[in-house]
């Protein structure tokens, strides 16, 4: 496709990842990717071929997302097929990108566990994957002291005993900001694990539930669900608070912690920088991931 | 059962309705009294027949409950077994009430969609299904101008149109009050429609969720989900609010709404007379009853 003339759309989209295996298209394996590639290439087929699909956060199999950002990039002739293109089908002119959302949405297989939110021209310089300045999760945990409910058990993870959220809370704090997180990473060939962590809180809410919120700039793979897990152990007074740090600092995997379930983790926001930022910050981190021959902001399946 | 020596249970019960046909037993169809029922029996088989449970609200299928409440008789040889009768098979003394709802949620079918909050002894002269003194239930409406959300999508109608919450608000009031509600109710023979509608309200979430809440000393058949498909009408201005009221004062079913769906019906609470009330309130509905023949706070399914 000729990139001067191509269209990008920004996609906003929610999923429950429970009948997923995670975003990433597979061969023959409902992903949330495959799905919507599917559902685009359903409403496009007749002005060439489907497009593909770029994510923010490549989350992992069972993570949800109630703030999740692609984007794509249509020629003019599939831009242009969705203002004037469907008149004979829908008796009248579709509105363009917002009309898109509610046709995807329209196409079975993506009916209730998936639902694009919103899609919009996207802003000059915008690229869903390399522009984000943060992206934040939020992890859910019923522990002995909430009230376990039913109707959130597909994104809430059911711990047997009672966690100390304070204790939680000061060890969180205590690792925040630019550090080396192998401890708290699986390896990825060639990928660097160097990240600003930018928040790690925990609160309950009404009924009780521990929600964790983590923000950084990007995660590495499983780094959210290994921070909660090593908060469970404090929480739990298996591990002593100030061992966090000590575990990063070592930079070393280690068996002292758990590794949470993707049940309890959704991505809740991706942050971007202003319209006149945008370019810029994918120009960096396009430039990072050139210098190692590889991505260092793969970051995804957290 | 010797009624004198019976050990009478309370059960706070949640559930996901989605996949149970309602609350009441039916012959080889899942129920929520039914599994529970089931649950019961095996770990009671040894110490006689597996007890009935008495429910607070009917709840039909699909309609689900954080805050349904139930009753249980138990023989005193059933009772003592949940105190020392599981030495052999748990290695120590189980915490009868307690423990019987920890083993209850270990059973298979149990887990997930049904959950039992707390089994306790219940108070002199309790009755679930008599002694309560208003029913509380929610009903929760993702329209036009909510964010939809995939994971709440088991416990949400998505409304497609946008919905006057203040209009639903005024006219929802004008309802309030103890009044013959015929014609927002499905007949039952010998049923009752008068009732006393003490709340309903619409209030939207941080997501712009509209929820209702609907509260009354009982609820009559497919009441709230009537009262609330009436209130959506006025909501998309294809009734006038004051409609509303007109229609319940000529107690006669009407086309001029529809009656909303179950899968965004919840049960939140049931509430109680304070102890020394239990067993007065309980005479008097059962009074009420026998004076007519039939139950008339045969409620639940609403």
């Amino acid at each position: 496709m000729n990139e001067d003339r191509a269209i990008r759309l920004r996609l906003d989209i929610a999923y429950d990842g429970t009948a997923f295996t995670g975003w990433a298209k597979q061969p023959g394996i409902r992903t949330v990717q495959g799905e919507l590639e599917l559902a685009l290439a359903t409403v496009l087929r007749r002005y060439g071929d489907a497009p593909m699909l770029t994510v923010a956060g490549r989350t992992d199999a069972g993570v949800h997302a109630t703030g999740q950002v692609a984007h794509v990039d249509l020629s003019p002739a599939q831009f242009s097929s969705l203002v004037d293109g469907n008149r004979g089908k829908t008796g009248g002119i579709t509105d363009g990108p917002a009309g898109l959302a509610r046709r995807l949405n329209g196409i079975a297989g993506l009916t209730g566990d998936v639902y694009v939110s919103a899609i919009t021209v996207a802003a000059p310089g915008f690229d869903a994957r390399f522009s984000p300045i943060w992206r934040r999760y939020e992890y859910r945990i019923a522990d002995a002291a909430a009230r376990r409910n039913p109707l959130t058990r597909n994104h809430t993870v059911w711990y047997p005993t009672g966690l100390d959220r304070d204790a939680m809370n000061t060890a969180a704090r205590e690792l925040l900001g630019l550090h080396d997180w192998a401890a708290y990473c699986r390896p990825r060939e060639g990928s660097t694990t160097i990240r600003t962590l930018q928040e790690f809180s925990w609160r309950r809410d009404a009924q009780g539930v521990l929600i964790a919120t983590l923000q950084a700039d990007a995660f590495c793979h499983s780094m959210v669900r290994a921070l909660v897990g090593a908060a469970v152990s404090v929480g739990e007074r298996r591990l002593p608070g100030q061992r966090l740090v000590g575990i990063r600092n070592a930079a070393q995997r280690t068996s002292e912690f758990k590794v949470m379930p993707a049940a309890g983790l959704t991505l809740v926001e991706v942050g971007y920088p202003a319209v006149a930022e945008l370019a810029a910050r994918a120009n960096q981190t396009r430039a990072r991931r050139e210098a190692r021959g590889v991505d260092p902001l793969n970051v995804g399946s957290p």
